[in-house]
């Protein structure tokens, strides 16, 4: 018998045990449940507009072309690509007078900021695992609107864009969609990789996000790459099945990519996500945006990572922020390899 | 409408939406499962001692007095009160030839420690919320003992005592238990406290936990108390029903605590427990100790988190470290404290 490994996180401070004592097979993480049928009235499905509040974005098609709306006046477009709107229970709203953001006392603020949905396709379960990568460009696309848009607000300092897979996963609708919050603050796991990454570079003149690419591309957790895309399972993976998915080209945020890029961000999305869809039967995940906050974060380097929830963090990793993962991401990678090489 | 509140953590730079918006009422959480059957061949049960491995320590009771013994040669206690035994699938394991804890390129070790269960009754759901206290008080002795043994292991360095309640919230068998994993490293969480309240003894020559308990005391989120304990929701609760119990009196480690103390030890346990339990129909929760290293931590006050599973960490929270509440911990202090009340 050999001891479990510790692993600790390239850049955070961060330490998961790989329990290879209690190693389990891929097979073993198979969702037995089906997916949730579709509700008879999903409030995101086409024809039911009025179920949400007015879309601040729509993407229509005319002629073969994008053209982007929005709803005013009590009319809500219809024949919509993708449709973005206000959360109904924001978590975070706009000031209404044009107050300023301030922290309280060091230890209280008012939430300013948005919480907006992004229904990303007309189609109830046209989700980014099984989406047309042409869909998925223009999910890319409106995502990238709202980013560049929720930037520009004098009150907001980062903008979180993710996407919960599954009631498992906390989706409470099951109509394909992602969520975008803008935040007044830097929250604490994108200041912790700020850190980290200024110190890399001011140190050695290197992004260590490009550092990481070079070394996982080789590794044994590679799993995937197009042009300007890689995927790999992190080396101190948290989560069973975790990957990770960064452009190649050094860039602080998503929003400076080319449509060339973009759409190779669409298909390396449908690529991995379509492989763990298959691999383990569509299993719940959660999905996050990590990109620079606004400002000159010249160091940073915008990438995505998915967690899979096939896993508990339970009473140990809750009270200490450490974690237990069972399946090597080693492991994880090569069965996602193999499951996305069949495509 | 009145934006949301941000608040942050008394010590970490944590931050949490306090979602009024959203405000749910404690009805809302009520749960409607059912706690699980008692399987047929519950591993945990008395008289399938042989499904688990021998004893590293057990309670029993000889003329009313407790003695306290080991499984050894292949024989296994009958008539025990609590239990204590390895883990089947340990997540650290002690060295087997007396090696040395080592970090490697300050990125990876070998995961040595301990990980150990505490059936917690003969009785299969005599769980801290309906126990008797009796009980409950050889629980928390057994768990000092056996935190005060692994503390002198020269390969640990933290002991960390947990239990998942309910398989929602990571529990896989439904005997009532508690699980300690000795750790070589100080995990994140606890290092952070102690960063923390270092700098406060430091500073203002003052515990600073000891300044939280005077000021909860007199808060709406005072939630009870006895001669040594008092109870309260965080400020900046992350989970609904959120609470911890601290000790009044300032004391780095459980392990100094008198018989008087224990008993209202597991007197507030039962009752903020049981509270939680009558008012949510035995929800899900982790409960966490946090207590000093292994060392000289003058500076800390060991408490415990209890964290109710009522809602999803999901995308957001995964990927910014920032939560979103949806009941504010004044709310669950008046209802947590109106339900013990009621006894």
């Amino acid at each position: 018998m050999i001891a479990n490994e510790l692993r600790k996180d390239y850049l955070l401070d961060r330490w998961v045990v790989i329990a290879t004592e209690r190693k389990r097979r891929p097979t073993d993480f198979i969702q037995k449940t089906l997916a949730e049928a579709k509700p008879e009235n999903c409030p995101f499905c086409p024809g039911n507009e009025h179920m949400t509040p007015p879309a601040t974005l729509v993407y229509l098609m005319e002629n073969g072309k994008i053209v982007k709306e929005r709803d005013t006046d009590g009319y809500r477009h219809e024949n919509w690509i993708v449709r973005c709107f206000p959360n109904l229970y924001p978590a975070f709203t706009p000031p209404k007078n044009g107050e300023k953001f301030e922290i309280k006392e060091q230890r209280f603020a008012e939430a300013f900021g948005h919480h907006e949905v992004i229904v990303e396709s007309p189609i109830h379960d046209e989700h980014p695992g099984k989406a047309r990568i042409s869909q998925l460009l223009h999910v890319v696309n409106a995502i990238l609107d709202r980013l560049e848009f929720f930037q520009k607000k004098s009150y907001v300092k980062y903008v979180s864009i993710f996407r919960n897979h599954r009631r498992e996963a906390g989706a409470s609708l099951s109509h394909a969609h992602s969520q975008i919050i803008a935040t007044p603050i830097i929250p604490k796991i994108i200041e912790l990789e700020l850190k980290a990454s200024k110190k890399a570079w001011e140190n050695n003149s290197e992004c260590a996000f490009c550092e990481i690419i070079q070394k996982e591309r080789e590794s044994p957790r590679f799993i995937w790459e197009n042009a300007h895309f890689i995927a790999f399972a992190p080396w101190a993976s948290i989560n069973p099945f975790e990957f990770w998915i960064f452009p190649k080209r050094h860039e602080p945020s998503p929003l400076n990519s080319n449509e060339k890029e973009r759409r190779n961000f669409a298909e390396i999305l449908r690529f991995c996500l379509g492989g763990l869809d298959k691999l383990l039967n569509d299993p719940p995940y959660n999905l996050g945006f990590h990109v620079a906050p606004v400002g000159d974060y010249e160091f940073y380097h915008w990438h995505v990572e998915v967690y899979p929830r096939l896993a508990i963090w339970a009473g140990f990793e809750k009270s200490t922020g450490m974690y237990i993962n069972v399946i090597p991401p080693e492991d994880a990678a090569r069965s996602l390899r193999e499951r996305i090489g069949l495509k």
